[in-house]
């Protein structure tokens, strides 16, 4: 474990967000989500909830203020204006932890698989929640943050 | 770049050191020493001082309180009562940015490389002063820290 750092960062999280750069995208999805099909790199932190490594990601992680919206949702399929209670904490924890206010979006299922498949990274939660997914865009770190 | 993280703390050098576990080593080497040759792990951070590449991994390795010397510079060869000026910064480094207080120890240049070829990793600095290298020994992160 490290100083400072939220112990869920694991050598591939921490090797994965720190190579980002500005406009790359990483995924946390659920358990049942298709993460291995889909991934370009995968991340497995099996056993834990969405929630506890969106928190953990946020800690370092910076939100992309160049964009009308650096975190989406999945929509519910033929509920669009339904917002699952997982959905809720997903923004709570945005409005906690987050280094930039940011609004969560929602893009309807399909279109949710096609943005995840050109993701940097996708890691693979063991949330058991439906709808426990997110993909987070990465914003910048300026001189003197 | 993260979140409150050390710029120079690369992809590649946060997930040594978040792979490392209690009583693992790693070495910071300057740029004559034979880094190639006696890395299990090698890290390359051409161009980078060692003191600014120590300054960046004690911002999150915790140092072992349970050995006598966590962190030992390599004597000067013939001087052993010898204190290069770099060994100098690594201390007041060490008394500045370390979870805990340490006293750097030194080892004789041969039982050094020896001690090196067992470092969980080492990182090739470019620092160009001569007995630029040092050996942290990592330490445990307690529940609450």
């Amino acid at each position: 474990m490290l100083r400072n750092l939220n112990p869920l960062l694991t050598p591939d999280l921490l090797h994965a967000l720190r190579s980002m750069g500005h406009g790359d995208e990483i995924a946390l999805v659920d358990g049942n989500f298709p993460a291995e099909t889909n991934a370009q790199r995968l991340i497995r932190l099996d056993g834990l909830a969405a929630t506890e490594v969106l928190q953990a990601v946020l800690s370092v992680m910076p939100l992309d203020t160049y964009v009308a919206c650096p975190a989406f949702r999945m929509s519910v399929v033929n509920e669009p204006d339904a917002q699952p209670e997982i959905c809720t904490e997903f923004q709570s924890i945005i409005n906690s932890v987050a280094d930039v206010p940011a609004e969560l979006g929602q893009i309807e299922r399909f279109a949710f698989y096609e943005r995840v498949q050109s993701c940097f990274a996708i890691v693979a939660t063991g949330e058991n929640r439906l709808y426990g997914n997110i993909i987070l865009t990465k914003g910048v770190i300026k001189p003197g943050d």
